[in-house]
């Protein structure tokens, strides 16, 4: 039977795929492309990607009504109302209008009373900062906003531009060649004779490359003809990243593509063990894929899927996208809503251990950040008063579950260092991921504690010992619990860039405006700490009930000139331009269940924790000490 | 204060909805255009589309070997080997190569071996019809092969030019505006100040639009200026189809969109008890659509999915986009697979009562429709024989599982009827489905047995008594089973234009090439009845062990002359261009058991065939009558 090839191998498809990755390793990699981020939807991410400005830009109205000066309002109740006057006393303002001195709180319009001639009656007193966003809420300048190897989405671009990225770094989209050949194949166009087949194949293809994220290029049928073959081939494998040759793959007489092949490169595998499909091609030419697919429909089609697929994701370096469906998970904490309205809760979504745990995030309406970083939301009828801790809710999920189950959830203290890691992670283990939720060390402790996280980043000083952490974990988990050593971090005072205000010890916070963290943090426990070793009281602290919650968001209103000084970490500082003026060395490490250090995901984590890479990184954050990082002590 | 509005309405979410839906009823109207097929993707078919070629296009070499013609063949066996002299007694073909006559079957390859000279020994007599595609086996000529509203893959590209379909008519994608308005609003590109707003959600919304499948066209930011957002207003509700208007949407000194909205047109709902997101508009202006969305980002996110997704669904017409999940199904029949191979196997599957019923539909190579056709696959490892019926397997869906629960799963006999409601099926009803499967008649009462189906199409001859179908199903189901009465069907013999062979009763039929239906068949068992009565035996009948699936199937043949005459409806001849001779009147009806007569989707399905757009559509195919349409018989 002259030019038959009777006998295709029958390699099983998963040997046949990890052989042919293989030998494609070193050879295929994603390259990336600088383009518009109003371009960038459905594109992934090549690096991380940093906020530029602050979101709010400036410190803003949350509601429409008048600014005041919280102070002026004192003493204002139903018994005893006080009448403001314009332009002395308030300024209308609508939402999102900036808020500057001396004005610093905000009234509701819904609790202003007119009496006429622009004055105003209040029964309330105003305190400092309600109503206002403060700078930097939802977004910190220098903060990251989504990690390397994402999948833009509608809302990702809008949070870029609103902190002012304009261009971004995508994963380019590789190229693909596709040539359908045979003598008896004809374009859809012509009038079909016996003997003709009409080519649809290649159509299939063009889409299916579209749709995965390549960009298709079809060529016009080729006929039969081993030499018009090989040139075709040829010059397709230097111009493009992937070319696929349909049919001529089986072993008819005139099946060339193979012998083309052999002839122009390499043939890894010639027939694999799957219905329909058999006859697939798996070569390489000119260090480039060339894959023949058969030319039956359902054949080409299942051998795009096992093949083609898979292959056009190494270059795409890509998770798979969302698959938004639903799922039953255990709320993680007590949600308040209102009898008036049905509510939207975006949630972060873990699973640890048997539970599959739902994080409530920021709920403000301005919090973009919300749904950047939401795994999924769930709603609150109109007709409930909310959820309560532990009970459970229906998510609907923005990521695919299987991306949730490989994802460390990291529940705690806030620190720059986890954004890195978190960044680090997908790129060096394929498919695993890291969240975080920041809600203190002592918020961090109660999450391990409802069986929540996987591990919890505390920094934690014993007053009694001026030991860090492990007086507290003993405290709370007798010997259950194990850490992982982290960063030796310094705290200091953030301030102004020359330190205009000459602040160098806790004493000199008295004649200036501070910044505080939230009950619970390490560093409120610090300061805290500080003021007591200093016999000082809070209330001579002016701004100690000004509460934010990272330290990005305590240098962001210094750095706007909302505040004087916060108490925090370097890197921050850094981040915003500000000085830093150090008070001391703490210890900043992870806490997390014994058997937890089995996980996969766990192993991960330590091994970037001992990498030279992220030493290297945190040397370029400055203000950490790093000797004994990755270090697990058993309590 | 002014020009405020404090007093929005707090309408429930679903309310406002419905509401304003209602009031854009009779205005917003899905529209069509026609497009090239090869452009076609992620559009929604306007009308059902039928083929316009068979596939194969001729009968067709399935392997390759060599075509024989099979009677010549007769009596090779290993003790008597016969070998073939080429050009008289085989041709070498490939897959794909046209048969015929006088050849009528092809020995695989595999099968032959080479004496030299050309001549090739055979150990094994070949049947007619031996790896032989036969004309139309894929999809025939006239055959629906997408329904209307259906979302196009790439999969559909293929088919759709295989069937010669060039053009199609779909669906118009909505153009949607997207106004940005505020004083304080900036372009990304412009670097802010404080008091600035950088503009994101009009980029959020434009890719969101894209997402669902309109058109955005995003205009630059507009001042707050009552006469200018009147302007723009006006002139975009006449161009476009729908308009978004952001923000200015709640009740600030500056939110005009309220207002503007009122003077150009109507405001149906201002205030929705959502959180967040609750300044909503829900206005029409020039019998179009105007949605006011709130500034906040998460507000605007939420707003947008709650309010302008559902408008843009009901230009689209559209059903859910399918989200690929796995699923845990029953296998409906018996699947055979080799430990040689992993096979694919495309199913539909179908939620009867508490089961999810997956079936496995065509298994060949050629068979692209069976992935149109296709609700997921399953996959049968290498190391596994097959499947049992009612064994449990892992389906990937094509389609939401909320879908395939919509679904009424017909299986039975076929007839082109079927098709036609399954087609006016969600044009009527709002996600309801028609999945069906042609396995003849008893095959559809034996699915109804095993509780895979909601009803069987039957028409089924008691010999004995001349009566149809209620014998058969008090045999197999006592009384638990109704009847819905379906249409008289002609019988008859399809036979080429003009009637060339002269064919006008059974005797006729033996010196002619007949091709038969398969067993199980009601028109096969009316065959038989009819050689009975005639006394013929059925070794008279050249062609009586050549079977097809379907009444189409047999008319393609008889169109490439493959065959002389069949047995079939008039439908089906007149879809082919081909001559009828009735030979009798038959019921073709619907079992059914009881209890699924409540099911919403089987009265959706007895209310099409009372219609009398069905009544018209049946005048059209021909051959039927429809006296009692839609009548139940409880047995």
């Amino acid at each position: 039977m002259g030019n038959r090839n009777l006998y295709l191998s029958n390699t099983p498809v998963e040997e046949a795929l990890s052989t042919y990755i293989d030998a494609l390793k070193g050879k295929i990699a994603a390259s990336s492309e600088t383009i518009p981020t109003i371009e960038a939807l459905n594109r992934v991410t090549k690096s991380a990607v940093y906020a530029k400005y602050c979101s709010p830009l400036y410190n803003a109205a949350a509601m429409d009504g008048v600014m005041v000066i919280s102070s002026h309002t004192n003493g204002a109740s139903e018994g005893k109302p006080l009448d403001l006057v314009p332009g002395r006393d308030y300024k209308i303002i609508d939402t999102g209008d900036p808020i500057s001195p001396p004005y610093d709180a905000v009234i509701m319009a819904e609790d202003l009373i007119e009496l006429g001639d622009g004055k105003l009656r209040i029964i309330a007193s105003a305190a400092p900062w309600d109503h206002v966003r403060p700078i930097g809420e939802d977004i910190v300048a220098g903060e990251m906003i989504l990690p390397s190897n994402h999948l833009i989405r509608p809302i990702d671009i809008g949070v870029l531009l609103s902190a002012g990225i304009l261009n971004l770094e995508v994963i380019k989209k590789p190229r693909v060649a596709i040539f359908p050949t045979g003598t008896e194949i004809i374009e859809p166009t012509e009038k079909p004779k016996e003997g003709d087949i009409i080519e649809s194949n290649s159509r299939m293809f063009e889409n299916m490359v579209n749709v995965k994220g390549g960009i298709a290029f079809r060529f016009p049928p080729v006929e039969d003809n081993y030499d018009k073959i090989k040139e075709k081939v040829a010059a397709a494998s230097r111009e493009y990243d992937l070319v696929i040759v349909n049919a001529g793959s089986s072993a008819g007489t005139e099946d060339f593509t193979v012998h083309v092949l052999r002839e122009l490169g390499i043939v890894i595998i010639h027939g694999v063990a799957i219905k329909p499909g058999k006859p697939v091609i798996l070569a390489i030419v000119n260090d480039k894929p060339v894959i023949g697919l058969p030319g039956y429909p359902v054949s080409a089609y299942i051998g795009f899927e096992n093949f083609v697929s898979p292959v056009l994701s190494m270059y795409l370096d890509q998770k798979m996208i969302a698959k938004e469906t639903g799922i039953e998970a255990i709320m993680a904490k007590r949600i308040v809503s209102s009898l008036k309205h049905k509510e939207y809760v975006h949630v972060k979504v873990g699973s640890v251990g048997e539970k599959i745990i739902a994080a409530p995030l920021a709920r403000g309406a301005g919090a973009a950040m919300s749904l950047v970083r939401a795994d999924g939301f769930c709603v609150i009828e109109q007709n409930s008063e909310g959820l309560e801790a532990g009970e459970k809710v229906r998510v609907e999920l923005y990521r695919s579950l299987e991306e949730i189950r490989n994802t460390l959830v990291i529940i705690g203290s806030h620190d720059l260092m986890i954004d890195v890691i978190a960044d680090m992670m997908p790129n060096r283990y394929k498919n695993m991921y890291i969240s975080s939720t920041h809600v203190g060390s002592m918020g961090g402790l109660m999450a391990l504690k409802r069986g929540e996280a996987h591990m919890a980043p505390i920094h934690l000083l014993d007053e009694n010992t001026g030991a860090y952490n492990v007086t507290y974990i003993r405290q709370m988990f007798s010997n259950q619990v194990a850490i992982i050593r982290g960063v030796g971090r310094v705290q200091g005072f953030i301030v102004k860039k020359g330190n205009p205000l000459d602040i160098h010890k806790i004493e000199d916070l008295k004649k200036n405006r501070y910044v505080n963290r939230q009950r619970g943090a390490g560093t409120r426990i610090l300061f805290d700490f500080m003021l007591k070793k200093a016999k000082l009281d809070s209330a001579e602290i002016n701004g100690y009930a000004n509460e934010m919650t990272t330290h990005m968001a305590v240098a962001a209103l210094v750095q706007s000139e909302s505040a004087d000084v916060g108490l925090g970490i370097q890197s921050a500082a850094k981040a915003m331009g500000l000085d830093f003026v150090p008070v001391g060395l703490e210890e900043y490490d992870f806490a997390i269940p014994k058997e937890y250090l089995e996980l996969e995901c766990v192993k991960a984590f330590i091994s970037i924790l001992k990498s030279e890479e992220f030493k290297e990184k945190l040397t370029e954050l400055g203000g950490y000490t790093g000797d004994h990082l990755g270090e697990i002590i058993n309590l």
